[in-house]
């Protein structure tokens, strides 16, 4: 193994308590965290089926917010700057001491569907010390699509067997699989919160998972 | 002023120190080091121009090599690994001080025209804290073509003018500077060791560049 690839929104930050905290700020109902996090897939998918171009989530996360604000005759006077809340993720607990040690041992960098500026910016913003910033940009697919990870891998001129993606959703893990990536499962409260497969490895956090690979304390 | 650009090959790391001594290592002449360096721009030419593909240095620096050892009559057994010294060049002694200090200030990338892979393996060999790896790759340009530039900026959703290209190549500054990048050179010896124009920074070495640009010790 010489690299681990990481999902990034719930696996990596805590998306939910984030942006939660930015609406409840604004007066917003906070109910619109999980319903705004609900227009995602969809939104991706409309890519993924080529129904649209290439577009970032900066634009999607946009598209969804004016959409569930319309809906419930909310209005705010700064849209774009509560859209920026995607960049601006708090990290869980565990995450960055987990990956400062990883990286000590391992290439590690996000295979997410963020762009580039997103997962910047979350990085400075989180400190994530990733050591490139991979994922659906690097490739033009969103995950699960195929080329998202197998993009990811080429780019460090890897073969998939070595490279582990982790996640918190069995369903990132299981496309991750078929590509002939390791695995590795590490549960969120907000997120997938069992493994419902065999991952090569299950993790209680970042530090088991450290650990588990064998990166140095 | 948003983030830092920076050349690699011979402004952060010294390719020529570290190419020679793996060359004599091996019994090989270290004029090879020079040699091998001077096809560089003729090969880049050849994708640049169109008449060939994208292809990555790898493959480029392991052609020039078959070629100078071909034309002197010399033979290696590990042309492969001797090859993968590109991906293993110390860093100057200011360089990842100066990185460090800068970093926590301003997003810093790569603009070089090295590929993932082998940037990625030279941050870890030489402990450079990039944000995230820019340049040739996410165009597919060589620089001095301006995509190389303006491709990486656009990776950061920034303005060219949010954006300061770092070299210790004159050429290199003046095809950023027409793209709208703000700039800074650094004299490395192996390098340019003389500012041609009046770039917005010059300075002695990559602390003084963080000084001159208020990088927090």
């Amino acid at each position: 193994m010489r690299a681990l690839f990481f999902d990034v929104f719930g696996t990596c930050v805590d998306w939910r308590g984030s942006v939660e905290r930015e609406l409840e700020r604004r007066g917003l109902p906070i109910e619109l965290a999980v319903a705004w996090r609900g227009e995602y897939q969809p939104q991706l998918e409309t890519v993924r089926s080529g129904a649209r171009p290439w577009t970032t989530l900066d634009v999607l996360h946009r598209e969804a917010l004016d959409r569930l604000l319309a809906a419930r005759g909310l209005e705010v006077d700064d849209a774009a700057e509560l859209n920026r809340i995607w960049h601006a993720l708090d990290p869980w607990p565990d995450t960055v001491e987990g990956l400062v040690r990883l990286k000590r041992a391992y290439v590690i960098a996000p295979c997410s569907n963020g762009h580039i500026e997103l997962l910047v910016n979350l990085a400075k913003y989180a400190g994530l010390p990733w050591d490139a910033i991979l994922g659906a940009e690097i490739a033009h697919a969103y995950k699960p699509q195929p080329d998202a990870y197998l993009g990811s891998v080429a780019a460090l001129g890897l073969e998939p067997g070595e490279v582990m993606m982790v996640a918190a959703h069995n369903g990132d893990l299981a496309a991750a699989a078929a590509c002939g990536l390791r695995t590795a499962f590490v549960p969120r409260p907000t997120e997938d919160t069992e493994a419902t497969a065999d991952w090569d490895i299950v993790a209680t956090d970042f530090l088991d998972l450290a650990s588990q690979c064998g990166a140095p304390v």
